[in-house]
């Protein structure tokens, strides 16, 4: 899907103030890797690593796994998305819905056979269809935000070990649940994990992910992968940033609670309801009219932009999503869409 | 093909002291283009656009196609390849060999049924075989440097209505021959044209490249790309490089002259080979041992890289290919051939 994602400010005339629309929290403090990026330019100079072997090499490291074979770094999720489709093309696939688009358009890309299933809430794994070759699952789950317990998770994974469970993590870092670890998951031969430098970092811009699996599976993976995907910019700031673990520092407890604290003011705003998330994003839902015309409102009269979520798989036009920020940016937001709703009555 | 190609300095322990194993003429001034990434890595903190919408209609003006649907960005013209093929999966599939590997490559991940088939001489066109359904061809090709005339080219397009072909100009800028132009092809329903900003620019580590075709051809390769393959550093660099054309000029009658003089030394060494090109690369050939040795011995004995080019389809192991680069480099690499030629005698 090209268009109807998040980060849509490019379609609006007027500035955007503040971006409650991706899922990226971009209050980060990027200025050593810029800097370093700056020292680094003449990388544009030289053909990048056809697969990039010394970035893969230093994430297995840190990622506690032996081989290097278990990473796969990709041109951002979205590229290891439609590599793991490809290389397991023409699978039963079960997708647990609503979640991010591009599991399903991958899959329909390379003629997956694709079941749509739901969890009766967020957060829970619903019974998987007989015959599933492969299972998607995003942990936390964009845009629900919801987690599944890793117990319910491991148990799903061990009785169906013809099931390849694909475990998209791109917002691991944002959760104070646990989740199954790279190493724990590379030691299982039905577990592809997703992971994302994009969210971690706020660096949506460079496109930089990574897959990790045990070196078998993976191996399909890497099979079907085209040369140079991941350009040299990129590269060069995931081996910097694999060596400044600590560069863009969040504070993750008060943005969590931040969050908490924004769903709070917009569940008790008339008309809104806003669902408990295990993460610093969430999904609301107008009791009447559509997300699209809050969105065009907040944008255009107050340069706010959110994410109209009805185009997620099982929702309606009544969903929108938001990602947390700073206090202030979430005050004015519960203030315009207070004063919107208001408004309306 | 991820192991294999050229610029693979990578693989070497030593520092490289002048590369010709890549087609990237890389004596060229980027400076400004460098100074103005440095001022815009605000880039890395939001999406890139989707699909890069305003570079895409940038390029359509630039190259006199009135309809911005004309053009598609790609993450390097090796991303525009995969797309084609899997736009067009299962198509019965000539190659007009020998050429870059990615066609082949591309085209087998994709189920088509493929025939190589080669010319009598480099810059000529064999005959397509009946019920052809896509060809693809290089020109200038790489590795041999020869350009199939225009008026040949054209005839053969018109022959063969129910033909696509895929004509890759990466190196379109690196010939005095007369080419098809963006807006002619475009203008025809049965070709889709490739182009290089890598190549022309010299700036491989960013990854840029597009397809130019009629809006009806292109909506099928659009079709089916993945959003934001294109990272926001390349699109940058592709609007500033759209509005500065005359960025890192090249003195092309010198690079081709000094092309043609290197031609005649290393032709002029005995055991060797060096073979016609319409453009600043050329396929070289040893009467006896292996272009893997040659290779070998170049990078680890004196810091050269050159292309061992036995891996192109049709080509055995002698065969190797040289990039011109400045006149001292080209001196210092057919002086170490001569040497390591002597002492093999």
């Amino acid at each position: 899907m090209i268009k109807g994602h998040g980060d849509d400010a490019y379609l609006y005339g007027r500035p955007i103030k503040a971006n409650f629309s991706s899922n990226v929290y971009g209050k980060v403090d990027l200025s050593g890797l810029k800097e370093h990026l700056g020292r680094h330019l003449d990388a544009v100079g030289s053909y990048p690593e056809p697969e990039p072997y010394t970035l893969e090499a230093r994430l297995a490291a840190l990622n506690g796994l032996g081989d290097a074979a278990s990473v796969c770094v990709t041109n951002g999720a979205t590229e290891a998305i439609y590599l793991i489709a490809l290389a397991f093309r023409g699978s039963r696939t079960a997708i647990l819905q609503p979640t991010f688009s591009e599991y399903a358009d991958a899959c329909r890309l390379h003629g997956h056979l694709i079941t749509n299933i739901q969890a009766a809430q967020a957060g829970t794994l619903p019974e998987i269809p007989a015959d599933t070759d492969m299972l998607w699952l995003c942990n936390p789950n964009n845009p629900t935000g919801g987690v599944v317990p890793r117990e319910e998770l491991l148990a799903a994974i061990g009785s169906h070990p013809e099931t390849v469970f694909v475990i998209d993590q791109s917002y691991g870092f944002f959760t104070r649940r646990e989740l199954l670890s790279e190493a724990e998951a590379a030691a299982m031969p039905n577990i592809i994990q997703l992971h994302s430098m994009t969210k971690r970092y706020a660096m949506p811009g460079l496109r930089l992910g990574y897959i990790t699996a045990s070196p078998e599976l993976l191996s399909r993976v890497r099979a079907v992968r085209m040369p140079w995907s991941v350009n040299a910019i990129a590269i060069e700031a995931g081996l910097y940033l694999s060596e400044h673990p600590d560069e863009a520092p969040i504070d993750l407890d008060a943005l969590l609670g931040e969050s908490e604290r924004l769903r709070g003011c917009l569940d008790a705003i008339p008309g809104v309801s806003a669902f408990r998330s295990e993460t610093h994003f969430m999904l609301c839902r107008l009791k009447e009219g559509s997300a699209a015309e809050l969105k065009s409102h907040l944008a255009h009269e107050r340069g706010l932009l959110i994410r109209d979520a009805s185009n997620f798989e099982g929702l309606d036009e009544r969903y929108f999503r938001i990602a947390a920020q700073t206090p202030q940016e979430n005050d004015m937001l519960t203030e315009a869409i207070r004063e919107y709703m208001e408004g309306r009555l």
